[in-house]
């Protein structure tokens, strides 16, 4: 019997279904890496053996009376910190909620309680979700997988670090910027985030109301559709959610790509990304097309001012949720992220206006494009993962912050909330992994997992596991 | 035979429908008025005796041969001038658009147009819509058809003084603080401020685009009732509109109070009510009640806040949308107007979006106050109309700019977009109309109607016309 740690949730599911694999062991399985690894990358910030045991052995019961949930009864999973979890401290990275613990589950995790998954503990995330390197936590930086000198990517750094070593089966991330997507690109797993108004965020630490997603990170596409499944729907905790029927997420999930018309920016994503990049990417789009999907060379017109505009969001609606807090409690805040936030003040309400009303333009750019396509491709990221404390990286001559280059491809997808998909397609030569991004139409998650799905059975990048 | 400018559009069309008055004997009528009455109130500023006398011999000759098109065929109206009307000047009161002509309809003029209505022209408005007192446009003031000294109310106050001097049967205007129930209260007439996204702001100048509404002015409920019919429903055009079927606003106008209950806000709405017009609108709510009504006292938690958080996004999104104009075409501005616009460069994004939260906070109290009752009735202005020029008034020893004054019963339902209706309800000692305000759930524009027509039907306030 291999270790059921190492498996993916559609294997393991099928193993606790068939009654092969024990919850029990499954979660123990987790445990005991997660005593090997989890002091290399500090994933892991709050596990809770004790609770997830008894939620095992209920699991096993229940399998064992013939009360099967369904794919996910038995699995072994973990929370971003900046999700409530009911009885279980739930800190958002922040010495502020030091020792916050909710009487009341955040609606994504009681649903996957529903579902029957059993849940590990809570992953490291940078403080209040504010940053794409994910250096800055009460709990100090989660670290790369595949080089623990390097970032985990952020804010779900944590969730990105677990799922790639297998200490979880899978976990939740939150994206405003490309938060579940940066860390699943830096760690050479799957992260999904769905569209706008399609989970539920009640009960999840706020960054930027209007831009924040919750979505999972997992090893495989296939796994994302499966911890996509439950999650999705109204919640009358969350106002943006929206009362749109889901699909069966697995239903179309292998009908392949052939036929299927995927854009490909002529611009911007490219501009600053390393040659290692681009070439992988490209790669991956050949590989595509080979299976008969169409290639096309789009424009989304104005996207060249996204980061601006999202800098604006971030900055107000930020400093709108925190100001209250920072006056009385500013030193309980890391300097990077007080910093940030103490730039929110200096927002006018009108320039916050110009970027919600470009944000329509932009939709309706995006919206034009997918007329003539059903997909947009693009790099997840245009670099590797940074080093950690690095403060400058120089692409094709021009220097960045890691904070800006890591936000570039990503950002824009937080502003207009479209679906976006991302899979590991490739290392550099320094051995870290790079990402290949799947955007789809507004509420078209089944179609970026089926292209994802597509390229994922055509390649083997993501059964590359990181050896700490 | 009657002067037709003198009817209800009830009356106008039973008698246009009939063919028993022609709408180019009708259309001459107001012009004729127009002619003795327009130079006191400054109300018509674009009038099209041309174009009116075509469409009106145009609805003449299809309602002789059967066409016709319903109770609005052959009513003469006027618009707002913030209204596009293709081929017919649109200054929107500034001095930037003294010689603008679209090549466009507004929606809502277009279903105006579509309703067989004839159009005599444009009327005088705040610059930009942006005041209540609408002392400030290209054309100078309109003013009180009860005492020209005094404001006739803004922004639509030319609106509100054509109407009710019999100039027009009808006219439309916006509100975005109170901006058709101001204009209709100081000129003793009735305004209906639909829910926001119940009609159509397209091709309307805006002012603050989360508040503004269209909505008609008319000496009558019944004729409220009738202008509201065709401007209702979705519009592509403007993104706030909602899908949502429209009743016949006639069904149920006559169906009576009885069973009722009306909600009395304890404060806030009289604490700074002058004591005529407290005991004007204590009378209507005895007549009210008199009918069967359930009169509740009830309280709208956190009120006292509206008029913050309404000035903060009037200045935040005003300024958002003449930032770029007022940088090369400052000078075309008033010094009143621009001084407003120039302050919205101060407001901060995290006020703005205080602002926006406070909404749905204010939104929340007032839908538990519907769960007691049914509708919420108020003075619609704690004073009468100020004189024009005047830059402050006491009232309860309090003393505040006719600005904060005018807004201040107006503007929360504007904050949260429930429809009000006003209606006349008396006169101070000085012979200036006092109003009362009658507001219901989101959509329920067919329930304030039915309230407005039970109170109107059993006075006469409504009869009495300014003769100047």
């Amino acid at each position: 019997m291999s270790d059921p740690a190492a498996l993916s949730i559609a294997a393991l599911g099928a193993g606790l279904r068939d009654k092969q694999i024990s919850p029990v062991e499954a979660a123990r399985a987790c445990f005991a890496r997660m005593a090997a690894q989890n002091d290399k990358v500090n994933a892991f910030v709050t596990p809770d053996e004790e609770g997830a045991l008894a939620a095992a052995r209920q699991a096993e019961a229940e399998i064992a009376r013939g009360d099967y949930k369904g794919p996910l009864h038995g699995i072994p999973i973990a929370h971003k910190d900046l999700y409530c979890t009911k009885g279980l401290r739930s800190t958002a990275g922040s010495r502020l909620h030091e020792n916050f613990v909710p009487d009341e589950d955040a609606t994504v995790v009681a649903r996957y309680r529903a579902a029957g998954t059993v849940l590990l503990g809570k992953l490291n995330t940078h403080e209040f979700a504010y940053g794409p390197t994910n250096e800055h936590s009460m709990f100090g930086p989660a670290r790369n997988p595949w080089n623990p000198a390097h970032i985990s990517g952020g804010s779900s750094g944590g969730s990105g670090a677990a799922v790639a070593l297998g200490l979880c089966a899978g976990a939740t991330g939150s994206d405003t910027g490309g938060s579940i997507r940066i860390p699943a690109a830096c760690c050479g797993i799957v992260g999904l985030k769905p569209t706008y108004g399609r989970a539920s965020r009640a009960g999840i630490f706020p960054l930027c109301w209007s831009m924040d997603h919750p979505g999972p990170l997992t090893r495989t596409v296939r796994d994302a559709a499966i911890m996509l499944q439950p999650i999705v729907g109204h919640d009358p905790r969350d106002a943006a959610t929206v009362r749109r029927a889901a699909p069966d997420y697995l239903a179309a999930l292998d009908d392949g790509v052939a036929g299927l018309r995927l854009g490909v920016p002529s611009r911007y994503f490219y501009d600053r990304s390393d040659e290692q990049v681009e070439a992988a990417v490209r790669a991956a789009l050949a590989a595509l097309a080979e299976q008969g999907a169409v290639i096309e060379e789009v424009d989304i017109a104005h996207i060249e001012h996204a980061a601006a505009a999202a800098l604006a969001i971030y900055l107000a609606e930020a400093i709108a949720y925190h100001d209250d807090r920072i006056g009385p409690d500013g030193h309980l805040y890391t300097d990077q992220v007080r910093g940030f936030l103490e730039l929110g003040n200096y927002v006018l309400a009108k320039d916050y206006l110009h970027a919600q009303r470009y944000r329509t333009l932009l939709g309706q750019s995006m919206a034009a494009v997918f007329e003539r396509v059903d997909f947009l491709l693009t790099p997840t990221l245009p670099i590797a993962a940074t080093e950690i404390g690095q403060d400058s990286i120089e692409v094709r001559g021009v220097a960045q912050t890691p904070f800006a280059a890591l936000l570039r491809n990503t950002e824009p997808f937080d502003l207009t909330g479209l679906p976006a998909l991302v899979v590991p397609c490739g290392f550099s030569d320094a051995g870290l992994p790079i990402s290949l991004q799947i955007v789809g139409r507004p509420f078209d998650e089944a179609g970026v997992l089926r292209v994802g799905q597509a390229y994922q059975a055509a390649t083997d990048w993501h059964e590359r596991r990181p050896a700490l």
